[in-house]
């Protein structure tokens, strides 16, 4: 409605449009949390409590945005994949980052008693965002496969650290012991001298936790003795290996995107076709 | 400390670094704010309660990022000045947006219970993020004038549309009542019609609210007979005119900036200086 | 070598890095060929001569620049693929841009009595240039089908305008008779009205012209009776369909890149393998 | 014209506008010169004859780009000034930088000859471009200061270099000799070993070149004994010293911008002024 003499100054925003047709990686990375966990008396190297309400977090983003196909969380940060297709806010970076960052943050301090009834929460958790465009799947698939790597290599050094210390050694000596060591020798490690084996370590600490929307066979109604199921997508919450190719197998409907006529259509200046009819 | 074969698709982030020695404004709005506002039952044309709670979670970001020295809002949006030497994450847009939004979308969800004690949250209030630069102070001074422009005409209209709705139009027919009329016109109706004077409406209708440090004479202790002052910084929240030159005149330090040396130093890439000393 | 206190100046230069692992289409387009064309005789609607130095200058480009893997030009455009894995000058647009543009430029300017040798260049033909990635090699062909199918489009119309013209009529005239015109009618009133069937133009007018590099049997030798043949690649300039998938299968060695380990090792920042061995 | 089910395509390209109301850098810089410079037998340190025809193409630039004020040179790169208000091209940097590129490298192809009538120009002279945008004209000048300094401190070395490897040395004793050396040790050098007083030699050397419309008054014709004079510009090549204000308070109208008014006027999109009558 308004209009003035001022309104010249909408010209010095800027385009920040993502390449249409690529995979969109939104992630949230927790600010300073090691003083947020410190405050809040998160347990170390983790804390249940704090994960799922994480967890919960990603949930409702993948409510609320329908383009989000697939979420993917470890310790303070979340990736959100953005279907190839997606056009929403015409793709703006700044509108998508925003977008995500304040639906997570709004949902962690909402959901902070449900997880924490006891510990009041002292100041807003605040997360930054950040999104980063995947031409193909192979290479989005990648991308995933490096935070889980990274989560795993985090969490058995964490493991082994937090156990060393906990054994009377100080932060320094727990560094100074686990320097340089190999996958092997942490495992070794743990097994002989605190009789832990490192995979009987609950899952979503070991691979993170994945959110999505799970197809599932539901019964209808049985008829005649017959079973009438239908196929029903419900949001679950799961800890799986996503480096390997069997679960993108198993759910290959999850990065499947329609035809290519679809991908025409989901573009911001939509084709009108008019096929010469002579051509060659 | 993780480091794999995957790791390589750290190289598909861009870089949206903001151009230095600008002004940069963020901007947030709310989204959806019209099912938003229906929901919580927030009055109409303003509900005072909500707008005071915007207020305390520009107060919460300005609070919290030394780098915002200005801050006005009118509605469900919210504009932050950052100083134009800030280097706060390399400048780069995603992070500085989403800290703003993550910090305000937070906060808005923290402070509600203060500010509507008897209405439950239903669902998260959620903020888009955009940040733009200008160039010279000249023109951040027309953005922010812009903003107040838009404020006034709005609520100029807004509060003849629903008074006209009040006493019995339906919206149809408000609308057209309206259509086309000058500030003039919209004034004599409400006067008129409504008994009511503009200009005495609350200025935080009229004029939205600022935030910022106020450099305030404190007095420090009175000694035989002196009073001893000191300059202090305070947050306040104040309902100015900000279009003219008046409020900036008053408030030079607001907009200030250090010397030529410092904006250098506040640069990315610092100079290391070595003139030739021979130069004619 | 130098350094100085102003040296602070170059932390404004930004990056305008390109995706990775995209197809780079390098596209420039003669800036005011129109004037261009009539100071220098060319003929209507197509320059025999014109087109050969625009072919000549593309050439020189896949000449020097080894990732461009494509070219195709119509008219006073030319456009230059440049392959998924390229990381010259780090992907930077505006290197890539004003490589191609400097390369193409100059080459028009040096080849120009070439092929005008009864004709004085007036001044320099310049060109601007764009670059546009494309995430997958469907819709890279897509983008190089759009220019042939304007190609064909603009020559059709233009025949049969230029035509009219030459048979007495005012270009009003002209265009008035053609305005709406499906393909099929133009093709009729070419027949009938001057004796022409379209599809014996010459190709370079209908279809446009690409360069690449062909992969060609050589023979090395003959032993014994035996022919030796070798494969190798020659730059060639050809007239062919490029919409449909014969051309794109008869050389599919044009857009084929290397295994995904190639990919990787492309990236601005290669990985430092080193996948953890006890990972489930 | 032409349209069809390809012209989706157009949708990947994406914007590339430069900041409103900044100063914009285009900078073009030779590519592998130094292999160029011996091919076609230039003299070291400097070839007049290769600074003449750098300055030449510079003046061709800003010949036909009216939004270019101001030009620096030096060795083999060339920066171009346009003004804050240019809204060429809507200020796209791909088109922008083109542009530049294209002028001047054409222009040194056509322009050789003039300047080396009897070498055979071997190959084109490519050359890359930028584009920088500086928020102020104080930066505007430390980016000039910043190539003359550059300028300076390399002709110095370059001079000393090449003398000493002119008296016999060897190019890593040169290197040797020089490392680390003050501007006064190099100075001192070439006077006491080559009797060479710095400051005497050529300007275009020590200074670079700069080209611009300087004002000038012209006597229009002579009445009654009265001279009537006009203010006229004329295009011009000097070398003079940029870094103090001494050339910038003689020439003040060169980076000179109209009013406020204008500034708004010059913006992709205007304002359409409607300030509301009752503000308070």
């Amino acid at each position: 409605m308004a209009n003035s003499k001022y309104e010249y100054v909408k010209g010095f925003e800027q385009n920040d449009t993502l390449l249409p047709q690529t995979w969109i990686v939104i992630r949230v990375d927790g600010r300073a949390f090691t003083r947020f966990s410190q405050v809040h008396g998160f347990e170390k190297p983790n804390d249940m409590q704090a994960l799922l309400l994480m967890n919960e977090c990603a949930k409702a983003v993948l409510e609320d945005i329908s383009d989000v196909v697939f979420c993917y969380g470890v310790s303070d940060e979340y990736s959100f994949v953005l279907r190839r297709t997606c056009t929403l806010y015409q793709r703006r970076a700044s509108k998508l980052i925003s977008l995500v960052v304040s639906l997570f943050s709004a949902s962690y301090a909402m959901k902070w008693t449900q997880f924490f009834p006891e510990t009041e929460l002292q100041y807003a958790a605040t997360f930054d965002g950040r999104a980063v465009c995947y031409p193909s799947e192979s290479i989005l698939r990648d991308y995933l496969s490096w935070r889980q790597v990274d989560c795993h290599i985090n969490n058995q050094y964490n493991t082994c650290f937090w156990k060393l210390v906990g054994s009377g050694m100080s932060t320094a000596e727990a560094q100074n012991t686990l320097k340089g060591t190999t996958a092997d020798v942490k495992n070794n490690l743990l097994f002989e001298k605190f009789n832990i084996n490192y995979n009987n370590i609950p899952p979503i600490f070991r691979k993170g936790s994945i959110v999505y929307r799970k197809q599932m066979d539901e019964v209808v109604k049985v008829e005649k003795g017959e079973v009438i199921k239908r196929l029903r997508a419900h949001i679950v919450v799961e800890h799986e290996d996503i480096i390997h190719d069997g679960f993108w197998t198993a759910h290959s409907y999850i990065l499947a995107v329609g035809s290519k006529n679809k991908q025409q259509q989901a573009l911001p200046r939509p084709a009108k076709p008019q096929l010469p009819s002579s051509l060659p």
